[in-house]
């Protein structure tokens, strides 16, 4: 299912064969929560060379619910997306915007954010709400470990999640669909080292590194990255789940990462932020109001061939939904091309180069626009 | 300018050759308030087969303002729109949105509904505006009358909006920009017919019918579309200013209107409704729960012919953006694909066919899927 073509340092160029198509990676997958990559249609996902898109299954099992998904044929139909889909299992959702009623080692029974409904949600259940939902790569149930947690309470939670990883794995049924397991442990080495261990004892189709972006400091999440790297298997694609700026990805890449998605681009499009070859924009800012260029004058999304910061910054400032759009559009498309450029960097054996030119570029106060 | 191509009863089919493109008749403008039609960008309105658009000049001078339009080089340069527009005079919105300070011969005072900044708008400023913003049709300065309005009121109103359109016309200095003068006279058929003189008197390159829409009885309008229609001359344009339903745009038709403009399409999308060709539909209805039918299986747009109902429901009751510009493309192209038809009936003398079978898909209750 994963080639690895090329490696530059600890960068990885590789190709993975999913149901609904092929993943060059290193790979963003723009995030579609509730089933529609915010503000964006397909088509615009396909003209930014979106590989694969992500769907949050707490979000779609809650609205429109199986009933509806089930009728249209899986998710890819009912969404309009015949490129592949990766769904998380639920977990994370439950952990942090339902209310979780308990956790046990059955599974965890929450109540639903949006009416208080309540659900029992469990290894095998999130299997088979993935299944039906037909993702080409489904993830197991975990526990995402708060930070910072004491060492006893990182293993007693890393435990069940391997355990839980296991139930995965037991209920699987469809076999034309991926399954990933989760790397736990916190921050603590020797625990990231036996949860590497217990999944590959399981043996998953890729393995994701989670517990990280929950707050703790930049310099964990590297170290946590790098030992895993160690263990995990060559051969097989890693996934850092949740995860980030422009510069989090090419720093994530130089430590073997070869997935990634984040609600950034998007999230930051609809807030008035674009990133661009030259640093951030913020596009309300005074200094764009008769500035006929574009975004970027590099980029060529739609936004960037065809209107102006001037424009845009007129859209904003008269609240014209339509600059939501461009902008996500923009960044989508930025940071797919992004992703683009890091693959031929590793391809071209220049990875050190793009990694040191990007480091001058994001660090703070170092792009030449950043707000 | 305008060639009247053919006519079948009081229902026309033209061409209006203007400074940006060719624009076939009968035919509905998209409206592009303060620069974008709401939650679309131009290639879509290119997609819809959009001939032309129309931008509100009071919004535009009030922000971005004419500094920022003047750095584009015009509002075509400015909005990315290479085929032609159509602007209002700023006087509706003057009376309608900002607060009127006084009205005299000289013109109208009135502050800003955004903070308040005091502007005199009078016949040569607005001119002088709409020649900046460089669009292909300009609307003379005139004063809207109210409904309901006493003779005396009335033609009290329409003698004073006379004088101003003589001064429009007198002040006008872009021979290749198109000015429309505006019959007004409230309900009476004597000071409409008054005002169309008048106007004639001047010579206009087009004439629209103010003051409708405005709270008169439906008959009032058609009666008073009549009165002009029967002075008005043949061989020059007809524009019913911000009208209206998919039905109201072919009884227009059939008295003889060759243009039309409203923001019902985006508005109504917007708010979760789609006019189809089986009648109106609320996206938001239970009916659509499971339904995998486009919006409408007639309709050539990307909204119908990638998503299912079932989807577009759920992204409405998900609380998603892109809904809005789904819809809102879908009304759009509706819209222009009606007028095509109403054209293509014109051509082939079957208008009257068509009316017929519009008025029993519209009429109230009629429609198979009204909601």
């Amino acid at each position: 299912m994963f080639t690895l073509l090329a490696s530059d340092g600890h960068a990885r160029r590789g190709r993975l064969t999913l149901a609904h198509g092929v993943v060059e990676t290193p790979i963003f997958m723009p995030v579609g929560t509730v089933g529609s990559v915010k503000t964006l249609v397909p088509q615009e996902l396909h003209t930014a060379k979106a590989q694969i898109i992500l769907g949050n299954t707490y979000h779609l099992f809650l609205r429109p619910g199986l009933e509806v998904l089930s009728a249209a044929g899986g998710l890819h139909q009912f969404i309009a997306w015949d490129k592949p889909i990766l769904t998380d299992s639920g977990g994370f959702q439950i952990f942090s915007l339902g209310k979780l009623n308990k956790l046990s080692e059955e599974g965890a029974s929450f109540a639903s954010h949006l009416d208080g409904t309540k659900f029992m949600l469990t290894p095998e259940k999130a299997v088979q709400i993935q299944e039906i939902l037909g993702s080409d790569i489904h993830m197991v149930l975990d526990e995402c470990t708060p930070w910072p947690a004491d060492e006893k309470t990182a293993r007693t939670s890393m435990e069940r999640s391997m355990r839980w990883a296991a139930r995965c794995r037991q209920s699987k049924t469809r076999p034309e669909l991926a399954q990933f397991g989760i790397v736990q442990g916190g921050e603590y080495p020797h625990l990231r080292r036996a949860s590497v261990a217990a999944l590959r004892e399981i043996g998953f189709d890729g393995y994701a590194i989670g517990g990280l972006s929950v707050g703790e400091p930049k310099n964990i999440m590297g170290e946590v990255i790098e030992v895993c790297g160690e263990v995990l298997p060559r051969d097989q694609p890693r996934y850092l789940m949740g995860v980030g700026t422009p510069l989090d990805l090419i720093e994530g890449v130089a430590k073997g990462i070869d997935m990634f998605d984040c609600v950034m681009p998007t999230r930051n499009g609809r807030n008035g932020t674009a990133f661009t070859s030259q640093g951030k924009i913020t596009i309300k800012n005074a200094q764009f109001k008769l500035d006929q260029d574009p975004l970027d004058p590099l980029c060529p999304c739609y936004t960037c061939t065809t209107h102006s910061r001037s424009y845009l910054r007129h859209l904003w400032h008269a609240n014209e939904l339509v600059v939501q759009r461009l902008l996500s559009l923009h960044n989508v498309t930025f940071y797919l091309s992004h992703m683009q450029a890091i693959r031929d960097a590793i391809g071209a054996g220049t990875f050190a180069r793009l990694l040191k030119e990007q480091r001058a570029l994001w660090e703070p106060g170092k792009g030449k626009l950043q707000a």
